[in-house]
């Protein structure tokens, strides 16, 4: 806490006055590598328009977005956050000197011909092979922007980051800072949300907006958590019974459908859908329809057979569970178009075979131990992962806790804690950064499994912005482990959430994490990044949200929002 | 944590069963002070009608809630919180020996002859004048239930108890239990929600739902602290400069109409709204009209001056600030018939006043300390509160830390430890429990006021639905001080809240304070109030709260929303 010196007495203190606030920049977010800009005002025209610089074909996804992003300018009606708010710019607007900006003109760099739509960039390619790098100019003295990509998820990127460019004041919308350059690519190719959608179920519109918010924040990855113990919503073409038993009801089911329109949704706005299937813990709702195949299921005290109710684990002891999953992986792959796939893996609870029968008969015949049992599943189920040329993503016990042979490319989520990317990164695996100490976004709400809980929730506190902002993606690795690291992402448990308070839980705290993954360590000015040089910009992020339908938590009050610092210690 | 005895190896443990299951009982919240209940099923005729058992006259609002109440039975549309959800009444209610309810009879108790609105029997009456109680009986054998009160406010509880005592099945509505005699007064007559409408501003309509929340559990006193430092959001007609000036904008004002709608639709439904202007801090926004009053406006560093920013207090030691804040209490009283009225008086900082040219000009011509000032401010300042008839309530600084003639009937807030009410209690003044350590709804979402700020709230950790069910309202006092507790309440500060998460804030928490409050400490059974007893009550309660438009956390996974203790540890 900085403590200014101690006035001396009876000194008459100034009255409110703005001249010790510090007038704020423009309010990108993530902020962009690179940054140039002046103080000239520009005005969109009436009629402003975007378009593509290339005869011929345009691919039909780059459309919709260039025609989305005229209708977010149009509908942001964003004023400045300061006091008095759009009126502030009102007389600069009225000198006739300032340039209208009449169109943004997207061009695809010369030679890169790539015609490819923004779905096609982003979704099945190896996360390395995405280019989301652009070039945004926004000229002082001419009537056209210019916008050039690599690649038409570059384009889209930079649309969205023209957006925030924008203002309202009065009936014109303008931007303050022009001319303005942006030279823009993202520190991480990873950047992503877990939404877990068994332990409370969320419709498909919740998803979709969910999957807008993520693309204006430059997120490109849901981590889609779909099942789980409590309930199995997803539509699985070869085993429709899973569903039909294992949802909460037949209004709560992703069908095949669905889940078409999320992923081309998801897709054609830069975001990846990573489907996890988690096993072999996590599964108790198959033995709704498939009792075969779960041990322990919903034995009781469920507290001595898992980490939450209920209880229920495949039975990795079991050919026929094996080749079940397998079967079931299989039919979800063909679902989920990305290059990646996620196997889960975590917190598997051996107790839970110790006491069934089955599991026990299996391990006596086969002779092995169930470490060595849990190895085969991992192995076997793999197999079909990676044969089907997708990159198998697990859970860091595999990696940490069991002796298992996972292909080289596996990538790792790093959950438990922050320091175990260390970790796995000794062991040579990529990893996605997601510590519970930093970036689970259930944190905080207190212990919910009980008959008279009286705890906190086990991993309190509740992560602030701040908190998340604070990660160092680099922190405890070698700078030659440096290159492991994919990214990270920010995860939403939903024991306690639901479709009420899906977007207050998500945001903007999701938007810190895609900021760290973006921007990478160093921020405005070449500094290290600064929650104090941020915090102005993620408001206006905030309130943009608000803007665009989202349900934000607040958060200061109003009056510090519209003082940039003046709330600061 | 009960842990039950470990199993031997390899038993075979149950599959999935309901039989462990305790099937609930009915969803009332809070729980009536007594109630039977028997085991058949009763429908609701589907020409179903709520009439008042008397010829003539009928309450206006009366005959509104009568209507809102039929409304509710027919929308809430909510089936019971089981696996398989309303068709687990399927079968028995198709059994043709079940009777038809046709009719809810309202009756006010002979001699009793009072036909007095609701309104009337809320608003501008002592608490202890209050009659809420009212008996309900549902029969098993007959077309009619009769309701019947005091009051007619006792109706509209009794009203309120109706509805949570049907769900849907198909098309059908129904209760499970009859015949069921509910007789029902609440333990404590205050039982409230204080909502902050400075820090950030939150639309009528949104008070509105939260008044329609309250009145679902039985709350009765919204402490609208309307006014803080941040913003001056109430239209004072004595001086409508103070909102004109000190609203955030002109959008953000609560009109002398829209406070009139609030006090009138919460009177009608048995809230009495209960106005604080508190003084002397928390007053910065005041120096934006009459910067003359407010000493340490603004000042800089704020955390020298006060507790968040920004700095600002009204000028205790200047005989016009006195007058004018008289003229101000007054005006604001006139809006709000309320017998009660909240002068505040938390958080003064003497520090603010040593930094004032003025005040010390003032204090040094008075031969006052600022010790003395303060107390002649706040006595003169609450002849005008007593002499409009009206009780005075303020927080309890002004009765644990100043020296302060208060009148004998003022009320007490006590906040900052559940410990104080002992010490408050010792000086004979009445009670209103809101508890920072049980009550605050804000706690546990980070510190906000800081560019840095890396810390967790001053109030950490979040207060849970359990926590707040805890509380004894008679901790720490003898048995004679007892009398001295009014009720008590949660209390929303909104730094951190604004119209997208008031609902998530506010619910169902407050209603765990509504139960401790209305229930008092013994409940159903005779037995001590248990949460482990209240949970599926409570999640009756949350979910019938969604399907009436209101967005509460979610407490559970719904797996164990629909299994009521399976979660039970």
């Amino acid at each position: 806490m900085i403590r200014l010196p101690f006035l001396p007495t009876s000194v008459v203190l100034p009255l409110a006055s703005n001249s010790t606030i510090t007038s704020p920049g423009l309010g990108l977010w993530p902020h962009p590598s690179s940054l140039s800009t002046g103080s000239e005002y520009v005005k969109l025209a009436n009629d402003f328009n975007i378009v593509f610089a290339g005869k011929g074909y345009v691919p039909e996804d780059l459309e919709d977005a260039m025609r989305n992003t005229r209708a977010l300018i149009w509908n942001d009606q964003f004023e400045r956050l300061l006091v008095g708010r759009g009126s502030v710019d009102a007389e600069a607007l009225l000198n006739s000197s300032i340039s209208t900006l009449n169109v943004l003109e997207l061009r695809l760099t010369p030679g890169s011909n790539n015609l490819k739509s923004i779905y096609e960039n982003t979704v099945g390619v190896d996360a390395s092979e995405r280019d989301e790098s652009y070039r945004l100019e926004v000229p002082s003295d001419a009537s056209t922007a210019i916008l050039t990509a690599n690649s038409t998820l570059g384009l889209f990127r930079g649309l969205t980051t023209f957006t925030q460019l924008l203002y309202l004041s009065g009936e014109t919308v303008y931007t303050f800072k022009a001319p303005i350059v942006v030279n823009d690519r993202p520190a991480f190719p990873h950047r992503g949300i877990l939404l877990d959608t068994s332990r409370n179920f969320f419709t498909t519109d919740d998803i979709l907006l969910t999957i807008d918010a993520m693309s204006w924040s430059k997120l490109n990855v849901l981590h889609w958590h779909v099942v789980d113990s409590q309930s199995f919503p997803l539509q699985v073409p070869a085993f429709p019974e899973l569903a039909e038993k294992g949802a909460y009801d037949s209004a709560s089911i992703y069908r095949v459908e669905d889940v078409k329109k999320i992923v081309e949704y998801a897709g054609s706005r830069g975001v990846d859908v990573m489907v996890e299937i988690d096993t072999p813990g996590h599964t108790t709702a198959i033995a709704e329809s498939h009792p075969e195949h779960v041990a322990c299921a919903n034995a009781v005290p469920w507290v001595k057979y898992a980490h939450e109710p209920p209880a229920g684990q495949l039975r990795i002891t079991s050919k026929e569970t094996i080749k079940f999953t397998a079967e079931l992986f299989s039919s979800v792959m063909e679902m989920f178009p990305s290059k990646y796939f996620s196997s889960g893996g975590d917190e598997v609870n051996f107790n839970c075979y110790a006491h069934d029968a089955q599991a026990q008969a299996e391990l006596k015949l086969s002779k092995k131990t169930l470490e060595k049992a849990l190895s085969s599943y991992v192995e076997q189920t793999h197999s079909v992962i990676t044969g089907a040329g997708k990159t198998p993503v697990v859970w860091e016990e595999l990696v940490l806790r069991h002796k298992i042979n996972l292909a080289n490319d596996t990538v790792t989520l790093v959950w438990k804690s922050s320091s175990h990317a260390r970790r796995v990164a000794k062991k040579g695996f990529r990893i996605i950064h997601v510590p519970s100490d930093y970036f689970y976004l259930d944190c905080g709400g207190g212990n919910w499994d009980g008959a008279d809980p009286k705890g906190t929730s086990w991993c309190d506190p509740y992560k602030t912005w701040h908190k998340m902002y604070s990660f160092d993606p680099y922190q405890g690795l070698k700078s030659h482990q440096r290159n492991l690291v994919l990214g990270g992402q920010v995860a939403l448990w939903t024991e306690q959430t639901d479709s009420n308070t899906l977007d207050s839980k998500l945001w903007p705290r999701a938007a810190a994490a895609a900021e760290v993954f973006w921007t990478g360590p160093v921020g405005p000015d070449d500094q290290p990044r600064r929650a104090a040089e941020a915090f102005p910009r993620l408001q206006d992020f905030r309130y943009r949200l608000v803007q665009r339908g989202v349900q934000p938590i607040a958060l200061q009050p109003h009056w510090c929002a519209i003082r940039p610092h003046a709330c600061d210690l």
